[in-house]
């Protein structure tokens, strides 16, 4: 093999087949493709044991991606219900399934995961090290942390979060700023509280060379976690964040100089007119390397509806320049989200990309609003419902109320203002 | 009287009970309030005979405002559920119930929403024309439409959409540039049907004298309707909706010197790196009048979740310094809302102006938040409902999975990065 992470082909001039089927994907040309892959402004995260991924790419020029996050846990330990989520995610077609699985089977789960999963598959390897080792979390080990990583890996996941820039440096830039919520992220409340137990270094900071070891080997892409993003508006963009988004900037080029791709993971809670300078922030700061974010929630006071909190923020986010949105449910901050919160957390997500992609000027990806359009001015409901998207819920809700008027719906019956213009327009009758 | 009208007062000097009011509601000083109102960058729609009304100003500085639709039509005559629709928004303090009733008995059903409303009620008189003189459009005269414009004032409305912008002038633009969806205003449409089969110009425009007379006698504020608004992204910032607001520019200028108060209207549908564009211009062509938006909708294919497209595009509009958002409901595009549909759409609008407020530094908007991050450390589940935005779905949501660690929720369990990082930091034993 003449290389071994699509980074270090990239560099060489390799052309893989993963990049051929991204670059068509995208209708974007190879060699721009290559030469973005080679800077780490795109990756494709796509792990060697990975036979059934459909490669995708993320970053400079190419479509915004959604992530929809799941899995089981101490509470919720029902494989076949986590299962149906995974079908229900990739009837969507989303780009990638992140397993936060914490408990229990948890190789099983991630083993038919990635068996059946086009998508990319992400996980965060330290949720699952208590389990794993059935030990406390202090007594666990940096082998420990490293061996249960490189268990991910073998298996076929393609982009791992590793929360490597919460380092003891930056640490001390939170503590001495102080926070209303401290650590939010789980990932990084485990290390913390790992790290402060034992009186260590972040592991994965101090063996970060052993990290991209085992990340080079699989070509597993690196998603640098933000294990100290803002858990409330209060927090966003303070010194704890950008201190940590300073360590993710160095280790980044560390990684891309091993070859390992990397994602570098961003807030969280954030105001919105905080949203535009965090995504300049970190494209600057991470030489443009793609940017993951969860939400970011625009508000705190919306549990039940942080799916549209989320919509707002990663809307706006994608617009100014993120890659990559992970979904929020409904259920965020106050359960485990139900088949139901699954789907509305993946639409809202998937309108904001899509949102955001217009403005990015994605190529083409406004016909389908352009077909929505002319389907409404023909009052076309069957080629109204095909450009939704949710066709089914669409056709359901305009079905529900018996209409009077031909062609119109219960909201303006036959004062519909579509139907009225084009009959003007066709020099027809209106009717009242 | 020494004043007819809110601004006349302000502009003479006069402290009006409504300026007292709003003044305290908002914690701004009355003399910046009175300044405001004269120069036509606040409004208090009042009119004097709503008695029931608890004064709202919109504009410059204040709180961003929230508006509910509602009313009776030919497909959905039934005024109990629509009055149960007022009570829901009336229950969850919007700030604006406009009665968009075109058909059955509007008059009463406008009596007894003015009669029960504390929040300011908007109507579109022209949608009551035909139903009210019982006659066919094209036969309705410029009589009649100053006639039900009377009514309606007459009758204690505070604000009314008046399609004044779109006359022969700006409809040429549009003409001659074309567009996708064309007229999708349901007022615009009527005038602009009622203008082509009549060969006239817009009454609103031709006899915009008369109508100030009437606004004038009533203190009813002007709201210039959007005739030509964007129904699609294809149309969005075009000709014919520039065209129609340089019309709105100057009509403002022409109200403001007979004391009417003035609120402009706009978009509709746009793509999201147009909104903040839109606010700007119409900023500086109306001279900083109140900004009125409808949406906007970011994307078209989204129905039935049209409440989370007009949240983004509304959160980024009122951050913008948009100042009135009009609710969308997952019905949008759809049917008539029901009264689950009016809830989404509620909530998603509130979220979208209070995301805009702390954008906009409104004072002490962010207090909540802070409230609510600060129960959310210290896993107060009953102090996080308190602050939530819907406390009932929250609750319900949140109790409705067992689960097996106190003070957390089913989606980490045990390993709650709040509990976890609390327990460390207070020394604790995290109990894994």
């Amino acid at each position: 093999m003449k290389y071994k992470t699509q980074m270090e082909a990239a560099k060489k001039g390799f052309l893989t087949d993963q990049m051929k089927i991204v670059a068509k994907k995208e209708n974007i040309s190879e060699d721009i493709l290559m030469q973005r892959l080679a800077i780490g402004s795109i990756v494709i995260p796509s792990n060697i044991n990975h036979k059934s991924l459909s490669p995708v790419g993320l970053g400079d020029g190419l479509r915004t991606k959604v992530n929809v996050s799941l899995g089981i846990s101490g509470d919720c330990d029902n494989y076949e219900k986590e299962h149906e989520k995974v079908q229900m995610a990739l009837d969507f077609n989303v780009d990638s399934i992140c397993d936060l699985s914490n408990y229990g089977k948890t190789f099983g789960f991630r083993e038919q995961l990635i068996k059946c999963s086009t998508a990319m598959v992400g996980t965060v390897p330290v949720y699952d090290a208590v389990g794993y080792f059935e030990k406390d979390l202090a007594s666990l080990t940096v082998e420990n942390f490293l061996e249960i990583l490189e268990v991910h890996a073998n298996q076929g996941v393609d982009f791992v979060t590793i929360h490597a820039g919460m380092n003891r440096s930056a640490i001390s830039k939170f503590r001495e700023d102080g926070r209303l919520t401290n650590i939010v992220s789980r990932g990084g409340s485990l290390l913390f509280a790992w790290m402060e137990l034992t009186g260590n270094e972040n592991p994965f900071f101090e063996y970060f060379d052993e990290v991209l070891d085992i990340l080079n080997k699989y070509d597993v892409t690196m998603s640098l976690g933000d294990a100290m993003r803002p858990g409330c508006l209060a927090d966003g963009t303070d010194c704890g964040q950008i201190a940590e988004l300073i360590e993710q900037s160095l280790l980044t080029k560390r990684a891309w100089k091993r070859n390992v791709q990397v994602i570098v993971e961003g807030p969280g809670h954030i105001a919105i007119n905080e949203v535009e300078t965090n995504v300049r922030l970190q494209k600057r700061l991470c030489h443009n390397a793609p940017f993951y974010v969860l939400g970011p929630l625009v508000t705190d006071i919306a549990p039940g509806y942080d799916h549209i909190t989320s919509a707002i923020g990663g809307a706006l986010a994608a617009a100014s320049g993120a890659d990559f949105l992970c979904y929020v449910t409904p259920a965020e901050h106050l359960r485990l989200p139900d088949l139901q919160d699954v789907k509305d957390g993946i639409i809202a997500v998937k309108i904001a990309a899509h949102v955001a992609d217009i403005a990015k000027g994605i190529p083409n990806v406004r016909e389908i609003d352009d077909k929505m359009a002319d389907a409404r001015k023909k009052v076309d409901w069957d080629g109204m419902f095909h450009c939704a998207i949710d066709p089914v819920k669409a056709r359901e809700y305009h079905e529900s109320v018996a209409i009077k008027t031909e062609g119109t719906c219960s909201m303006c019956g036959k004062m519909c203002a579509m139907r009225t213009t084009a009959n003007i327009l066709e020099g027809k009758d209106i009717g009242f």
